[in-house]
């Protein structure tokens, strides 16, 4: 090869079911000069984007940290800490991403448990009651928004469930966090996770966490800490955690004030997860949401308004993705490279049975624009005619400004 | 607190053990615009990436890929996925990353057992084989470089030996890769792993890791596709990997031409590993590694020229990191603060046993230059006399131009 030129990446407007632009300025603070690990600077930043994180989740955990990886390390760290080997974990499946978290559970060697509903469903809380009473699970690890299909769980009522049968209620919130309605302590969740690549508008690399003291108390109980920095008096459980690097125990005491080495943090992620939360919070939470869901509403009239059928049960919907069914004689994947490569705009298709049935397409972060709705719908009218559908002139662009009025 | 600004770190030069001041074309890197996770840019970019890197790494490995995380992340991939439960690894510990490689894989739960030699100290091949065939483990885990003690392990006779016993060779080479002599190849090495935040001269949370074949075979034998992405024929090990995140058969499927969807790759850190990377191969391997043997030289001759002790076996110790004894007398901790609060210098103390009793000196990145190695010094000399140590006028920076020409 000839030797490679600086990174000068095409121009792109990420319209999938993430990851999504990011934000400019994002971009801009992920290139602030690094300081070392322990500069006041460094542990004051760490403090403060802890205490944005609690914000955005909603939350008055003090266990609101960073984990250096993508959201499926947030997953994994979360899981791990709060299960130990041949503990029972319940997983209701709606999409891939449930399947994701079982599997990792199976990782952890946990003793997993599912139930499933078809894609493009979401379950009662009635029948996840009923799968508690059956399973006992020590641990319920539920999906919020599966990108999968598109779907968002009501979680409202879990809680309280869980509490009444002595349930530990994890959530992955990854595609959902920050452009759908979330509220880590009203609805009783003992440990979250996110990633920034979807409604957050920053890159993937970063996973917030937040725990409760319940949940907190599990992580203590199995506290180990690391031979070489471990000193006289401090305890070491027999059933620690099965992974040095997802063991929130010493997670915690590196973001809390005996500021323990552990990992060295991730200075750059650093930057670009405190300025996600940043932005988010400058515009207001609950006006990010409801940014997210009137644009979100503006691209599923304009999908309509051409005539394409949407997937699964549109009231349970997810704000900031849709999935369309790819009309039939269109070649899907052709006519998404199309996308990319005649107009720059990226389009998703899914996985398992939704692979080449259906686009994901997103509105998120900082792409929960009219504008970027608009173009969209724009070159999608254009792909779909010349991969021979039948569309309405200008049915999509239309029908999305009409819901933006 | 009042609502935060964006980022704005204080002007710092990183002159400690790591993480140290980025290449400012890294920085720039990392703040270019993400592009999709299957884009055609991204698939070449990653391609690109693994390229270099073999070069880094002087390897014709195909499995050479980044880990999402920080470089312990690397090297908990590796032993989780090279070392079943219950397999025997041996650690030779000369400082404190000997102890966490050990840690590592005992939460692996691996039958893990240690030498040790003074800290200060490297090991002799015949100490190494020696308790090869005591031990007969499955895999041999050796830093190469540990920061703690600034020892340099000699590598060269290590993989013979561990190919004779049929035993895999796995090193951490976090602190020491692109400062000091490197031979994945040539040294038999099966498995090894780094960060950039030592003389990569990036930010922390990207691993590169390297395996060869012989490694590549461990690892998919214990293989196993997640369900939700898994298809029929795709076999599952029993003895799969106790982790979804370091699963290295599923992390290689992502990067290889599969193109499994795993994680999300972290965008935003491939870019800045491949400039680290980029930056490194442009100015020339050798060239780099010849830099940091001269800084490091000069940084050595100055610290002495002040009259200050050096710690360890300097005939052994890594190019890019000094640890000097505090005199007696001063007060380390709060002459290391005033480095940082008048100078903007950063140096660093150390772990365990040296902790209060060194500085450590680094020159490292895109601070092996001889303007930070005069800066450092002439700081030094300033704060040293302040806390009361007699220093020789401009002994530093003299000693350390003197060893430049």
């Amino acid at each position: 090869m000839t030797f490679p030129a600086p990174i000068d990446p095409p121009a792109r407007l990420l319209m999938g079911p993430g990851p999504i632009s990011a934000y400019p300025s994002v971009l801009r603070a992920m290139s602030a000069p690094l300081v070392g690990q322990y500069d006041p600077f460094m542990t004051a930043t760490m403090n403060e984007t802890q205490s944005l994180y609690r914000d955005v989740f909603a939350t008055a955990n003090d266990a609101t940290v960073l984990i250096d990886g993508t959201s499926r390390a947030g997953i994994e760290a979360a899981i791990t800490s709060l299960v130990r080997p041949g503990e029972k974990v319940l997983v209701p499946v709606f999409g891939r991403f449930g399947h994701l978290l079982a599997e990792i559970a199976e990782r952890a060697l946990a003793d997993v448990h599912t139930i499933e509903v078809e894609w493009g469903q979401v379950f009662t809380p009635s029948a996840i009651e009923e799968a508690i009473t059956r399973v006992k699970p020590t641990l319920l690890a539920l999906v919020q928004g599966d990108t999968s299909t598109t779907m968002c769980q009501p979680l409202e009522e879990i809680g309280e469930i869980c509490r009444r049968h002595g349930v530990l209620f994890y959530t992955d919130a990854t595609a959902s966090l920050g452009g759908n309605d979330f509220e880590a302590d009203a609805w009783g969740l003992d440990a979250a996770t996110a990633g920034l690549q979807k409604c957050l508008g920053g890159p993937s690399g970063s996973a917030p966490l937040t725990l409760s003291d319940r949940a907190v108390e599990v992580v203590r109980s199995r506290s180990r800490i690391e031979a070489g920095i471990r000193e006289e008096g401090d305890a070491s459980a027999d059933d620690f955690v099965r992974s040095n690097y997802f063991d929130l125990g010493m997670v915690l005491d590196y973001w809390g004030p005996r500021r323990l080495n552990h990992h060295t943090e991730a200075t750059s992620m650093l930057y670009g997860a405190r300025e996600c939360a940043r932005v988010l919070l400058l515009e207001g939470r609950n006006a990010v949401i409801e940014r997210h869901r009137r644009i979100g509403d503006a691209m599923l009239a304009g999908v309509r308004g051409l005539g394409l059928d949407v997937f699964g049960d549109v009231a349970h919907k997810m704000t900031n993705v849709v999935a369309v069914e790819i009309p039939d004689g269109v070649a899907g994947d052709a006519a998404r490279q199309a996308m990319l490569t005649d107009f720059g705009i990226e389009i998703g298709t899914s996985f398992g049975p939704l692979h080449g049935r259906v686009w994901r397409i997103g509105t998120m972060g900082y792409n929960a624009r009219p504008d970027a709705v608009f173009s969209t719908l724009a070159a999608l009218e254009h792909v779909l005619r010349r991969f021979g559908a039948r569309v309405p002139v200008g049915g999509g662009v239309d029908a999305a400004a009409e819901a933006l009025t």
